[in-house]
C-alpha cells in the first residue's frame, strides 16, 4: 500500500480539513435533525442536543468519513476500487459513496455481523467476504485481499479523510447550537470520537468533550488512563459497533483533544437504548445509547450545562433485538 | 356552554388562520424535521416528505391545536380551567398547553388508555377523569364534567381553533417543500385531516390531499362516500388514536377539501409501523403509520410524485406492543 500513502493526507485533520470536508460531502450526505426532549433534560438536570445520525442516509454517521475519503481520491487510485473491512456501518457507508462514485468496493465483515448489516452492504452493491470474529482475523483477511487484488483500503477509523468526515456531525452541531459546554461521543475504534474532539475545540474555546464506552470493551479507556495504547482482539458487548480497538492515528488526537473517557455497564446501555425510543422516538443502536447510558448510570455530571449528544446510528435487527422485547 | 360560543370563532379556518395559529404557538411547539429515505422512495416509486410530528413535544401532532386553543383564550374564559375528552393524545396536549398558561385543565379518558397516555396526562399536572370506552360513553362523561364544574370545553377535533392548529403541520412541510403533489394524512376525528386540507389547499393550487383509515374504524370513509355523516361507536382497531369519528366541524371541510379516503388493513397498520421504525429509525403510533400502510397495501398510486406524510405520533406502550415483538 506504501504507494498510496503519497496521495493520502498523512497529517492531523483540523478544523479547516473537516469544513473541507462539510463542503466536499454536502451533496451526498443528510444535514441530520438536532432534537431536544425536556423530560429528559429535566431527569439529567442539563439541556441535551441530539445529534441525529441514526437518521443520516445508510442509518450512521460512517456516511460522512466514507463519502470524505472516497471523494478524495484522485482518479486512478479510485478506478482501482476500494476495501475496508467493518462491523457492519463503515462497510455499508463505503459501499454507498464508492457507488455514488461508481467504482467498485469490497468489506470484509466477520461472519457474526448482524443480517440487517449485511444485507445493507450487500444491497449497496458491494461484494462481501466473511472472516472469524475479532481484529486479528479480520485485518489478516483485509491484508490477504490486498495481497490479491489492487484494491485502495479506507480503514473504518485509522484514517485521517475519515476522521475529517466524521468530525462534520459536531461542526453542523455546533453550527446550530453554539451554545455547547459538554459534547460526547460514543468511543470504538475512535474516528467519530477523535473527529468530533477536533471539530468541537476548533470551534469553541471552553469546550468539554467526553468519550463513552462500555466496560466490556474499555480499551479506549485503558489506554486513555494509562497514556499506552491498549488493543483488545475480540470484547463482548452489545454495542457490536464499538467493538474495535483505538486506532494509531485516533489515540494522539484523543489523548491531546479528549477531556476524558467514562465506561458504562451493558445494562445501562441496554436500559439507555429502550429510553430513546420511548422518549426520543428514535430508534438507535446500542453502540449510539451508550452516551445516555452514562447520563443515567451518572457517570457524567452534567447539571446546568448545555450537552450535544452524537446518536450515532440506529441500524437494527428488529428481528433479535433482545432490549425491544423485554425491559432488561 | 353556550355563553362560550360568543368568543369562540365560529368560521371555518382558512389558510391566513392557520398562518395566524402558527405564529401565535410558534414559542410552545416545536417546528418538527422532515425527513426522506431513498430507500421507501426505491420501494414505492415516489419522493417521500415525512413530517416528524412523533418528535413534537408530548409525541404527537396534538399539542399544535392545543396549543392554538389555549393561547386563543380570552383572560376570562382561561381562569374556568379547561376540559376534554381524549384517548390519550389530545388530552395530554391540553394539559401540556394549560400548564404554559398556568390555568387548571381535566381529561376524560377512556378506562382501557394505554398506561403511558394515562401517564402522560397526570405527568403533565391534569386531573384525569376515567369513563368506560366508546364515543357516546366519553360525551356523556364529559357533558357529567361541565355540569358539575365551569370548565371551558376544548373539543380534541371538533374546534376550530383546535383545526387551525393542526393545520400548521402541513403548513411547515409545504414552506420547506412546496414540489408537494400529494399530501397523506391518518383521519381519526378529522382535525388532523382538514386542517391539513385547508393548509395545502391554501398553499398550492394542484395537490391532492388524501386521508387514511383502519377499515375496521371506517366511518370517514363511509361519510365521504355516502355524503352523510356516519358515526361509530367503539370500532376496534390498533390505531387507537383514530378510533373517533369525524366531527361535525371537520366533514364539511373534509368533503369540501380533500381528494379522497382510502382504508387500510390492521395487518397492512402492524407491518408499515414496523417499516417505519426498522427503516426511518422513527418509533410512530399504529395511528401515524396509516398512510405508510396504504402504500405498501398499494390503495394509493404515488408514483413520480413528491408526497407529504403526516406521521402524526409516536407514542407507544414499550411493555405492550405486539407489532415490536415480532413480525405480523
Amino acid at each position: 500500500m506504501s504507494n498510496d500513502f503519497a496521495t493520502v493526507p498523512e497529517q492531523e485533520p483540523d478544523i479547516a480539513a473537516i469544513q473541507a470536508a462539510a463542503a466536499r460531502i454536502r451533496p451526498f450526505v443528510r444535514r441530520t435533525p438536532v432534537v431536544s426532549d425536556e423530560s429528559l433534560d429535566e431527569q439529567f438536570g442539563g439541556r441535551l442536543f441530539f445529534k441525529c445520525e441514526n437518521l443520516q442516509r445508510g442509518g450512521a454517521f460512517k456516511l460522512r468519513g466514507a463519502s470524505n475519503a472516497i471523494c478524495s481520491l484522485t482518479e486512478a487510485l479510485a478506478a482501482r476500487g476500494v476495501a475496508t473491512h467493518s462491523s457492519g456501518n463503515h462497510g455499508a457507508a463505503l459501499a454507498l459513496a464508492a457507488r455514488q462514485r461508481g467504482i467498485p468496493a469490497v468489506v470484509v465483515m466477520p461472519e457474526n455481523s448482524s443480517a440487517v448489516k449485511l444485507a445493507a452492504v450487500r444491497s449497496h452493491g458491494a461484494e462481501v467476504i466473511l472472516c472469524p470474529p475479532g481484529r486479528i482475523a479480520r485485518e489478516a483477511a483485509l491484508a490477504a485481499l490486498i495481497a490479491r487484488r489492487e484494491l485502495h483500503v479506507i480503514h473504518p477509523y485509522d484514517d485521517y479523510r475519515v476522521i475529517a468526515g466524521q468530525g462534520t456531525a459536531c461542526l453542523e452541531l455546533i453550527e446550530e447550537h453554539p451554545e455547547m459546554d459538554i459534547v460526547l461521543a460514543p468511543v470504538g475504534g475512535g474516528g467519530l470520537l477523535s473527529g468530533t474532539a477536533i471539530a468541537a475545540r476548533g470551534l469553541l474555546r471552553r469546550v468539554r468533550v467526553i468519550g463513552v464506552e462500555p466496560e466490556q470493551a474499555d480499551d479506549a479507556w485503558r489506554s486513555f488512563k494509562s497514556g499506552e495504547r491498549v488493543l483488545l482482539d475480540a470484547p463482548d458487548t452489545v454495542a457490536d459497533g464499538l467493538r474495535s480497538s483505538l486506532g494509531a492515528r485516533n489515540f494522539p488526537i484523543i489523548r491531546r483533544c479528549v477531556d476524558d473517557i467514562v465506561r458504562v455497564s451493558e445494562d445501562g446501555i441496554l436500559r439507555a437504548t429502550r429510553l430513546v425510543l420511548e422518549r426520543l422516538k428514535l430508534l438507535v443502536e446500542p453502540s449510539a445509547a451508550v452516551v445516555v447510558a452514562a447520563l443515567l448510570e451518572e457517570r457524567l455530571d452534567i447539571r446546568g450545562r448545555n450537552v450535544g449528544v452524537i446518536l450515532s446510528g440506529g441500524n437494527v435487527d428488529l428481528e433479535t433485538a433482545r432490549w425491544l422485547r423485554s425491559s432488561p
